[in-house]
């Protein structure tokens, strides 16, 4: 247990992916909504992993994807998540330490399998997740580990742990934690449903205890009820210190104060699977945040993470982020 | 349960891959033999693991590969092999069967988890393998499956199951079985380490009990004590129907009789992790021999199967391999 300085906590569902490619017919037959994140039960999980095609297994979860890849970049890191005392629980805690990340979090001893995330990739590169949880909404505030907390330039949380009350008190809790310490917190939406079934708290969490948001289109439309990014932008400015809104394609929008900043998205010749965009893009903006650079650097290096990740299958970089920066002078 | 006809059964070590990237030095450090499959016990694959960098889970196994690979180039197949009652033995029957290989192998309730192979790939796409065997040695001879060998016009063996007695015993006992059924037994060598500690083993299999043989030219070589390849073939002419020996970019020798056709390699653009060629290789033969394929197309099958697999990470198709012989125009 690292008790030094870290740049950056992050605290989310401790998950392992399995990623399949399939075809839109099967998303179809099987009622599944391209493109989002489903919460599915042991019974269906079991169901529709029997019906998928094979698969390849390998650590997830939105912020320690986002953890492993601030590692990669030569952060400071660690990791705060529950999984269960299983062989898939064992994955994960290998592939967060093995990148350098502090992870302690004890696993849990009795009762449901560390969660997985069934991912299908369909030809357009697209990924579509279906999540059954098990242990990781287990995680409670007696996991939260307030020195590492206290110790981080900001605590990174995701907006999926929202969706189970014991996770949630934890948030918060990390959320008090960090505060208390004069440290920043930092949210990520996670996905426009997960919005749409908590836009309440949310938008509190936002108003009130957030000072960098990160949300993609769908989900900042979601959380202010419009259907016009301009009408999103002008409500998140002065909700929090700096509002990311990632954009695809079409690159991300950082709002600070009055500032506006636009960032092109970076070149990728040939998207692969998109699963872990977010989750990167999130991982070098606040790589860039606690090595001091200006915003619109912060958004180059998190535009170079987005790319890099969806040029290759899998939400977990395969080579050095720190030499990508290198390569691209933007270290 | 499918009491069909099956072209091929395959009966090897049920083994979930781990792969990581490592370099040159990593192996030096940690006294590996690069390129060869060491085995390693429960402490040492522990210990291993722990120093490794982040691995992606898929499922292996030699036999087992061959097994997916030959669902993939629409051939009817089935699988013998031993996996635990575990979250990765339970990965391990997904995939499979997910492929459409019938497998029935009843799990180990109790004792030694799922096989690990923990395959560590080289920059230079060469991959050294390290495997826990676990379960899938208690393979027994009551695991064999009596009906599905004796429906299967060819019953393949893997090297590797000599590595401990039960298996050993089980893969004679297939052997007998086939032969009995009138049917065909292949073997394939699988590492020239293997053959070195059962030579007098492997030799009078080949010699008396084995129809269609594979090896490398490493394993040839050991398996006759010989430093020349023209040795080597000389030998084995007269003790196999079919000897296939495979020469990486150089391609392959098939000696059956008197007669000897050499296949060149299929081109590849870009080699990128070598795991599996060999599976692959005796998955695209063996389903032109079952097609009823003379032997340079069974070659030219063969080859086209195996360059795709060392084009990619891991040692499953991830495209349908039978609509790349469609493509390639050697369906």
């Amino acid at each position: 247990m690292s008790k030094d300085n870290l740049d950056v906590v992050g605290i989310g569902n401790a998950i392992v992916d399995v990623l399949s490619r399939t075809d839109d017919a099967f998303l179809q037959n099987n009622h599944i909504n391209k493109g989002a994140m489903t919460l599915i039960e042991a019974e269906e999980v079991k169901s529709l992993y029997a019906k998928m095609g094979p698969g390849v297994e390998m650590s997830g979860g939105s912020a320690a994807n986002t953890v492993a890849a601030f590692a990669s970049l030569g952060g400071k890191v660690g990791y705060i998540g529950k999984v269960a005392d299983d062989q898939l629980g064992e994955v994960f805690r290998h592939d967060i330490r093995s990148v350098g990340a502090v992870f302690n979090t004890p696993p849990l001893r009795q009762g449901a399998p560390t969660a997985r995330c069934l991912i299908l990739i369909t030809p357009d590169a697209q990924r579509t997740m279906c999540t059954y949880l098990g242990a990781c909404v287990l995680l409670t505030p007696e996991d939260l580990d307030e020195a590492m907390i206290r110790s981080a330039k900001v605590t990174y949380l995701e907006g999926y742990l929202f969706d189970r009350d014991h996770a949630k008190q934890a948030f918060r809790q990390a959320g008090k934690i960090a505060h208390a310490a004069g440290r920043k917190v930092a949210l990520t939406l996670s996905d426009p449903f997960c919005v749409e079934r908590h836009r309440d708290e949310f938008l509190d969490l936002v108003k009130n205890h957030v000072d960098i948001l990160f949300a993609n289109e769908a989900e900042i439309l979601s959380l202010y009820k419009t259907d016009k990014l301009s009408e999103a932008v002008a409500q998140v400015g002065p909700h929090c210190e700096v509002a990311v809104i990632t954009r695809s394609a079409k690159g991300s929008v950082i709002i600070s104060g009055n500032e506006m900043i636009e960032v092109a998205a970076e070149p990728v010749s040939h998207v692969v699977d998109t699963t872990g965009a977010g989750d990167l893009y999130a991982a070098g903006f606040l790589y860039g945040y606690t090595q001091g650079k200006n915003l619109a650097q912060c958004g180059r290096i998190a535009s170079i993470a987005a790319a890099e990740i969806i040029a290759q299958v899998g939400a977990r970089p395969q080579r050095s982020l720190s030499q990508l920066l290198k390569d691209k002078k933007a270290a």
